[in-house]
């Protein structure tokens, strides 16, 4: 980040650049202790807290406004996935010892796009320095129609699973900037999976699908493989997924075609924030329509199976796919 | 924190330390996207967040169950001073590279016992490592009556400044930590100025007294007189704290009897955590009975006055006392 000038103190840093974000009349502008949220009758809350750090999701030097969105979408992807609409979010940021005020400027200003976008606003907040890299912590509130929570555990033997976008992208671009995959392989392509990575587009149109037609459901996080297994595990079921039937952007398929084993990325890379269900097979018509009709993009990858046990990968042929691992730890 | 045998993964972490600590409904037993929470009728939903980095709110190598206590208690008692009653919370916890198993289980062990203390459950959460030293933040959810929250703003000229306990105990522990104060001179007292440092108590049995009798509260976290100016700027108000009032534990007597100049960073040291309220004079003697009653000392300290600008602090003669810095500043 480097050294500047003089910079401002905590709380000219909360007057300046995030006050603006708190435009809710329940943030009382940050000028309390805590924010008020009523929700409105017939609606529960949805609540859900992920962080990103500096060299675990995203790289120290990434745009500060690319960080800020990346912080707050992976949050309302989960939203999404569970049905529900996304109202605003709270904010913690622990800053490095060589933060920068422009640094912060750019940060908020990736905030206030992404507000506008979604159609959030910024709840309350805590800022902080901190030993070592940077960490973004978001807690994102939703509601959602009483009983309208889809869960992870609805899924049925039978069910079809969909996904949502393409797969895959956001894990093979951080094999390109680890120098795991040659960039000159990527090609053009590069920049557009570079986008996928810095960028999730949390499917905040497909929630209303989700929430009328969709048995199970989850954002894929942390791989598609080791997601649909969050599905199974909690559902009682199992499952196959069609490694062929798994969409894959232009950019991600020339890499695969170049390199058969980067399937296993695909796969397991996780990153992907695009949204997995089941949709039971009545329901597949309607859902797929719903889903043109908010102009996202899905398809069918595989199907809810009885038994227990992981899900298996399957390729054209039907015979199964060896994963190496079927989820990103974080702490692998 | 020293590096054990084979550490266990982010999800065996969760489900041995942390799913035991989701009992409400609601969380799902950490197995879904996202918490559900439904206020009850009549009710409104207070958040609040507030994040502690090793180094900056605590020593690396406090122990991690404090560590965890005063995560959770700093974002309690925010739900305090405003009237509320905690419910859950949410948790990001980003780990340095050196964590242990050992350490996380001390840690939930720590949560798990505030928990039963404070009535709250976990809601939520994320893990993850991260680059340079822990942090740890917190997203609290609480509720209360519609139209009972107390805010920073509804104080007016001639309202009885009162405040909790006793001030300046964990800053004075804080200087003695740092060598700042001969740890000689706190004598026996240093223990219990660092339990006050290490495990801030909320001030939760206050909150229905405040609901009822305040016209205006807010925890102090950044040090008496600049949080008491926060309350002046919002309610447009300013006023005076006598200095002499301002209710000091032996430990802290002892030291500033020893060094007078002291009484400054007992002023304005912050991480006290104890409720600054404004109070109607006709609602003092309610307000006092009321906290009598709850078994939390409350002392009146000073008044809110017309006018604007820093509230004063004067001494027993009624002249000014001169402050170095009225408020600590975590960029400071």
């Amino acid at each position: 980040m480097g050294q500047g000038a003089r910079r401002p103190g905590e709380f000219e840093l909360i007057d300046r650049y995030f006050r603006p974000l708190a435009t809710s009349p329940g943030a009382f502008g940050l000028g309390d202790d805590a924010a008020l949220f009523r929700a409105a009758a017939g609606d529960d809350v949805l609540l859900k807290t992920d962080l990103v750090a500096a060299g675990v999701h995203f790289f120290p030097d990434d745009p500060p406004g690319s960080i800020a969105k990346k912080a707050l979408r992976v949050n309302l992807s989960d939203i999404a996935s569970k049905g529900g609409v996304p109202v605003g979010y709270l904010l913690s940021l622990a800053l490095p010892a060589d933060w920068t005020e422009a640094w912060v400027k750019a940060f908020a200003a990736g905030l206030k796009a992404d507000q506008k976008t979604y159609g959030v606003t910024l709840f309350g907040g805590d800022t902080s320095r901190a030993a070592g890299g940077l960490t973004v912590s978001v807690a994102a509130i939703g509601r959602i129609p009483r009983g309208g929570m889809v869960h992870r555990s609805g899924a049925a033997p039978g069910d079809l699973l969909y996904v949502s976008g393409t797969i895959g992208d956001a894990a093979l671009a951080l094999a390109v900037r680890l120098g795991r995959i040659n960039a000159r392989a990527a090609g053009r392509g590069a920049i557009s999976l570079l986008d996928r990575y810095l960028h999730p587009q949390p499917r905040m149109g497909l929630a209303a699908a989700i929430r009328r037609y969709a048995s199970a459901a989850m954002d894929v996080s942390d791989g598609l493989v080791g997601d649909f297994g969050h599905i199974c595990r909690q559902s009682k079921v199992s499952g196959v997924i069609e490694a062929a039937a798994v969409p894959l952007s232009p950019a991600a398929r020339r890499l695969v075609r170049a390199d058969p084993g980067l399937m296993t990325t695909v796969l397991t890379g996780g990153d992907d924030y695009e949204i997995l269900a089941a949709i039971p097979p009545k329901n597949a018509a309607g859902f797929e329509r719903a889903a043109r009709a908010a102009g996202v993009p899905v398809t069918r990858i595989g199907q809810v199976r009885a038994g227990k046990g992981r899900p298996a990968v399957v390729d054209a042929t039907g015979s199964p796919v060896p994963l190496e691992h079927v989820s990103y730890d974080h702490f692998g």
